[in-house]
């Protein structure tokens, strides 16, 4: 009996992860993982399509059987008509993904953010599981959030909604940073994995960060994690730049909770779970600058899903979070 | 015939008013108000049944008959519980009043936040008409929101969604200033009609602020129209001040449509309405600030509903936002 089995698709600017999800428990029962070497559209579809069909035969599973598939997209998606609007690691623009891989498939394709999938799996099976108001806070190379307000999943009116990164947190009078995204002053230009490690180097290469970073082996491998370990040494550089982008991103969460008043906030990526002290200093920013009333009922959890949760949301996508009545 | 009838209630500090609404059109048939001199809750709930029997009476309404009644308040509310929990200006904290007005009225009481209400006024037959993400962002003597998303009412996991005034916005290092929540660096405490004053005033006293707002009168009359007369006789502090707060304004409601991605933002409150040279730093600063893609679709309007937005969202609040399939 296969019936109980979803096809969720996470699909990011490197490699594409299909998995078959049990969907009464959340469990992954098979999974493929390809790396796309062409990055047109097409090919991507026809790569995603392969390594759907591999992961279903893997779990015995008729692909034509299924009500439908999802995919999280590392990109701004408008899932309900396919497209994706701006995928940089993919460097797409308005593609129609979504009628794309419907065409390799012949099943309906529903894609989403793959910050609001992995959001979506987290409250299906994780640590927001059952609640109706959450918001998953995602710091790795970059920085995001996926939104669910009562009971669905937040898209947004043009699809965007989430975008935590790209706020914009420069003091005034202050000269901004500038984002990946080419704008500037985004709290992803400051706290963002890629943009973090790379000030460092900046400030290596002019002196200003200390010495405890640089022995920390060569400039290229510079990352949060050296800035955590100077940080447990000791290192004052260290220590100031954790004061700075824990107030950042803590003040950040608070003005989210204070806004739109989650029941939970799920903290999850590489730069938060790999980095205990910062993520002490946001979890006290949270504490202090979150408005009182919206502090009372809130939970904070670390992620439980880690990786399986952009496929474990993706699969449950096409039943659940695309029926604007589900709860 | 009066079944198109419906009553909605503006709950504030000082008055309480009551309209007859028509359901079709939106516009107020009947409309009763009345400062309420003993602010215990239970003499409240009387003095709002008793101007809802007079707007009633007045269009020739039976109150029996209504299916029900809709009360905007100016606090946080647990609107499905119909408590309140934290309205300042009346002096309550966790006061039952859905249950204490049903009481005096025998019909059901559907509360909300004040700006929850006006937003779905706004939504319904106003600036918003039709837009399924909309916020309305509030400027007079507080600063505040109300969110519409995914055609809903969005007011969050506690009730207390939408509170704009309080995020954190005092720069790293700088002194916050404190806000009448007892909270300190709240965008409220800068851009809030109350606090401006205070502060210009305090400015004035110790030499900072300019004579061409001292000269506008008496210290104790000054309020944010001041600051923009003076704006406009080219006053250098007035200038600074609406530079500062407009970029505070502006940045903290861009952050908004980042991150939950309305369509439409409702710009309201006497401060923003009334200061045209503020309004535009907070509209430039606004287009300027929202991530690219959240900029797209996203329309910005003026509130149309003035004060009658509270009353006319009110009286819906019963039939509409109450129920969470409702679209």
């Amino acid at each position: 009996m296969t019936a109980h089995l979803r096809l969720g698709i996470d699909l990011g600017g490197t490699n594409a992860r299909a998995a078959l999800v049990d969907e009464a428990s959340g469990k992954v029962v098979a999974s493929c993982k390809v790396r796309h070497e062409e990055r047109t559209p097409l090919a991507v579809a026809r790569t995603v399509a392969e390594v759907a069909r591999q992961a279903a035969a893997q779990a015995g599973v008729d692909l034509q059987a299924l009500p439908g598939v999802g995919v999280g997209v590392a990109g701004q998606c408008l899932g309900s008509s396919g497209l994706v609007l701006n995928a940089p690691n993919l460097g797409w623009r308005d593609v129609p993904f979504g009628t794309l891989l419907e065409a390799e498939l012949r099943r309906p394709v529903r894609i989403a953010n793959d910050l609001s999938a992995a959001a979506w799996g987290e409250r299906a099976f994780g640590a927001a599981r059952g609640v109706d108001d959450a918001a998953l806070v995602f710091v790795g190379s970059g920085v995001g959030a996926g939104l669910i307000l009562g009971g669905r999943l937040h898209e947004g009116g043009h699809g965007v909604a989430g975008e935590l990164g790209h706020i914009k947190v420069a003091p005034r009078g202050a000269t901004p940073r500038r984002c990946g995204c080419g704008e500037w002053g985004c709290l992803e230009a400051y706290a963002g994995g890629m943009n973090l490690a790379a000030r460092v180097r900046e400030e290596l290469s002019d002196g200003r960060a200390a010495a405890a970073l640089a022995a920390a082996g060569d400039a290229a491998s510079i990352s949060a994690s050296s800035v955590e370990a100077a940080y447990e040494g000791g290192d004052p550089y260290a220590r100031e730049l954790w004061a700075e982008i824990g107030e950042l991103l803590g003040t950040a969460v608070a003005n989210l909770c204070t806004l739109v008043n989650p029941s939970r906030i799920v903290l999850g990526g590489g730069v938060l779970l790999g980095c205990p002290n910062l993520l002490r200093i946001v979890r006290a920013h949270l504490a202090d600058k979150t408005l009182r009333a919206a502090r009372q009922g809130l939970g904070v959890e670390l992620a439980w899903l880690g990786d399986d949760a952009g496929v474990v949301g993706a699969a449950l996508l096409p039943q659940r979070a695309a029926d604007p009545n589900s709860r």
